[in-house]
């Protein structure tokens, strides 16, 4: 599987080129609005003085790390704030590839492209931990899968593409097994203003040298292309603490700092919006998930659903999730959802859904008109 | 030398504590306007749909880069644009490390210390070859110091920090030095809109398989903060014709893409900015170095007459650039240069002044009491 070249991009492309109206369920990208003091801080900054124009500190705006370190509780020290979640990643990925003896990564099976194509690109070794049936990883799979070969475990809670959120106990227990193994757990938290659980847990609820926790306010805010993430490092106290030092470093020589504008942005909205805006964003999505799965009932399809996230992951009966199948869907259904070969085997008959469309109604009654 | 950790800081710090008034030229971030196209593209973008907060395109806003192609009289398929001239060298180091023989970077000295900084974190020998007494590289000192271990060549032209300008003959021959050897120019160009000799020449002018231009809007629209910057690959038929993917894969696994609203901006800016801007802002430069030259001279100091770009790297009779004088200088003149010591050995004994202050002349007055 060549992850190197997120495959999103077919299908979306595929889709586009349809010779006939198409709910687009690809994407990740949020269709609703950011807050609106996102737009007001954008309104604001466009006015300010020449030299707010300039660098920001390379680690983030100060208020903004504060604000965030704030948030966790934890010492901004331990803070840097990224080029989005994706840089967040990368940064503790390869930090932990470093730091850690080994060279192995252990993935879930089936596993976001981003974590894996990152994988191959830096040379790592790959073991893949497939779901249970219900879409999350079973604790003891992957301390069964660990060794002292690996050096990095990642986890994504909520899931993306299950929908899987862990509770306490499993945050807990895949610490556990990054620290008997001398690993580093990056714990991947881009959906935790989207748990419909209640259950979610923060990996830093668990104090340890041995967990880099990463989110963004890519989706929580509905701006995915401003790019402004962060990363929570280990305390710099701590046998762990020169990795956000060297994490620093590395952001340092190859992006200098992020964008000023957007972290500026996003620094106004963390102060200046209500609970109430992302109280909104969770409802609309259990809506749609809740009108989603009624039609993946009256279509006969497999599926759990989601706790978490904007996705969902669906196997219809004798419709393999090929990418020759996704296209076809597209063709034949006027849906557009992503084919589950493109996140691993564990389910690759699967397809995936993205909640992200105003448009799930019209997609539900076409999903139950084809395969009803 | 720890390149590693860029020294600008130390000194910033230093005169920012400094108990009395102290003239900042240390850092190279512009202190006049952007233009006024760019606050009101972002000022645009605030108000703009949903979907315009998503993600842009990976390599880049798609008329942001054509632009950028048209610039250059480029094919697009060639551009990807980045997070600064940061990014953009950064992809074209490490392209150039993994696609070229050798593991070895030439730098100039003094050289930009992030380049040496990638260099060594990258794991890659450097060999840094002296500038001549006027403060520009000799393409035979060059060819000189090239052999089949050498991966990459990065020339800088205007240059930071000796205000050297390179015009066609010294690039053809730097491109030659490349070919020869089996490896890649870097020729970064981020001051290009700072030329005041008429004779700076970009190293596309030259067809060749072995170059990659970098380029940024940080300094020409006065906006270090925003980072929008990009590179120009080979092109994509030729034998080096994989470098733009590779570099594209690694942009998209480390940073996915850029910040929107600022692309946004420099978008709006590239089409609405006439060039009584960019003309207003080098004579405010060649004003500035007028009159701290004329200081220079005054004070007896050794210095070259910078042909382009920010800075004027000078030498004091009897007080070399170390850090230790440089602090000196903050206390008893209240002036703060860059110490040369952090820019290599060859100018170990000068000092940078960057003149991105409006307090130029109050400077050349202290500097001519001090040393004069």
């Amino acid at each position: 599987m060549d992850y190197e070249t997120p495959q999103f991009y077919r299908v979306m492309q595929y889709a586009a080129r349809a010779d006939r109206d198409v709910v687009e369920m690809v994407s990740g990208s949020p269709d609703w609005d950011p807050p609106e003091a996102v737009r007001d801080g954008l309104s604001a900054y466009a006015e300010a003085d020449a030299d707010e124009f300039q660098y920001a500190p390379s680690r983030g705006l100060r208020g903004l790390r504060a604000a965030i370190a704030a948030r966790h509780g934890v010492d901004e020290a331990r803070v840097v704030v990224t080029n989005g979640a994706g840089e967040a990643n990368h940064l503790a990925m390869t930090g932990g590839l470093e730091r850690f003896d080994g060279g192995e990564i252990l993935l879930p099976d089936p596993v976001y492209p981003y974590y894996a194509g990152r994988a191959n690109f830096l040379g790592a070794e790959t073991t893949f931990v497939p779901v249970e049936s219900d879409g999350r990883l079973d604790p003891a799979a992957v301390r069964a899968a660990a060794s002292s070969e690996t050096a990095v475990v990642v986890a994504n809670s909520p899931n993306n593409p299950t929908g899987a959120v862990y509770g306490e106990d499993a945050m807990a227990a895949f610490v556990a097994v990054a620290e008997e193994n001398d690993a580093l757990l990056v714990s991947d938290e881009v959906y935790s203003q989207f748990d419909y659980s209640g259950r979610f847990s923060s990996a830093l609820a668990v104090e340890s040298p041995n967990v880099v926790a990463t989110n963004a306010f890519s989706k929580s805010m509905a701006v995915t292309g401003f790019r402004v993430g962060y990363a929570v490092f280990p305390p710099t106290d701590g046998p762990t603490g020169d990795l956000v030092e060297r994490a620093t470093t590395r952001h340092m020589l190859t992006n200098v700092s992020g964008s000023r504008p957007a972290q500026y942005a996003v620094q106004q909205a963390m102060e200046r919006t209500d609970t109430a805006y992302y109280e909104a964003a969770r409802e609309r999505l259990q809506q749609r998930i809740g009108r989603f799965c009624e039609a993946l009932d009256e279509a006969g399809a497999t599926y759990t659903r989601p706790d978490g996230g904007f996705y969902v992951l669906a196997r219809f009966p004798d419709f393999p999730g090929s990418f020759e199948n996704a296209e076809r869907l597209v063709d034949e259904a006027g849906v557009a959802g992503m084919p589950g070969a493109a996140f691993g085997e564990a389910r690759a008959d699967d397809l995936r859904f993205s909640l992200t469309t105003p448009r799930v109604e019209t997609a539900a009654e076409r999903l139950v008109e084809y395969f009803g």
